[in-house]
């Protein structure tokens, strides 16, 4: 049995409204997209960008590749399948957190358009700032945080992003962020400074 | 590839301490886990709860079978393997939330000890209040309301709690709260009695 079998009654119009929440909060709530491959700076962009968000006041919450995939996506590979089964649970969680006023920061290599323009419909093209953290694939494996670059080499990891996976460039993206060219502090200043403005209540 | 292979770094350290969003929520993260029969009142009475606790400057978020369902669930059905990933999800989803600090208010019958069990181990046994919203099954069939019942009765619905599956009274819980004795208010005071002090912050 599915949802389709209509026993399922949605209670959404029924719960305090996403506005209620937004005003107790003092902010709009939004989904912060961040794309780019593994070692782009993702993970490290969302944290300072969270900082600088709490130090404002506003309430965040950073979904992860790694601490969603412990936890609720634990049952979840890296074949194209799951990759797409992975994003689709984010991307619903997501909009959980968005009718509760919350902005969240999500950090996921989301490598096609296809998964990026599910997760944008999920979401709503409203909430949903999609920002490409990009450099240059040398530049990430060179970086190798992880140890994943080389061990992708290597053979040991399949279907890796860059290596042996697609990654297609964002042609929606609302911003681009060359962590190459950049350092943290510029770059956090210029996600900033597009963000800012969309979750500022009036 | 799983997570089992090692590339998967948990990150929840390093990002922004739940006890820091909590502090700016002015609230304890907790979450209320109603168990119970179709019919016993658990949305009814979770958007009671949520409106009381709202006036009082509490930020919560229901979770709901029906509004999770036609969400992130929406690819899972109602035999014993789906409830089970339908509760995981749900208490990984609930974490997520506790980390940021909000109270959930999850309004899921999960009928079995094992079930509710799992609940509490994925989302720790020191943030987890369980509350029995209870009324004898005649009452709930009497009740209604989604006219599920009188589905399940002509077997139109199958594995239904109560008729064709199983409810086993939950042996742990914090809290009983008898609707077909009580009224809405009285039984919302009742829970805001116990609530209350693991919400306040000191």
């Amino acid at each position: 049995m599915t949802v389709d079998d209509k026993n399922i009654f949605p209670v959404y119009h029924e719960i305090l409204a996403r506005e209620e929440k937004e005003d107790l909060l003092k902010q709009r709530a939004s989904v912060i997209w961040f794309t780019g491959l593994s070692g782009a700076g993702k993970t490290t962009l969302a944290k300072r960008l969270e900082e600088e968000l709490f130090s404002r006041g506003y309430l965040t919450q950073i979904l992860d590749g790694d601490n969603i995939r412990t936890g609720i996506n634990n049952n979840l590979g890296f074949s194209p399948e799951d990759r797409y089964e992975n994003i689709r649970r984010i991307s619903e969680i997501s909009k959980l957190f968005l009718h509760c006023g919350i902005i969240t920061i999500n950090c996921f290599i989301s490598p096609t358009e296809e998964i990026r323009e599910m997760a944008r419909s999920i979401i709503g093209e409203d909430d949903f700032i999609e920002i490409f953290i990009n450099a240059p694939l040398n530049i990430c494996e060179e970086r190798d945080v992880k140890g994943l670059y080389s061990r992708a080499r290597r053979g040991e990891i399949k279907e890796f992003t860059g290596i042996s996976a697609p990654f297609e460039i964002p042609e929606k993206c609302n911003l681009e962020v060359r962590t190459d060219i950049l350092s943290i502090e510029e770059s956090v200043k210029k996600i900033l400074e597009l963000v800012l403005p969309k979750i500022e209540q009036e």
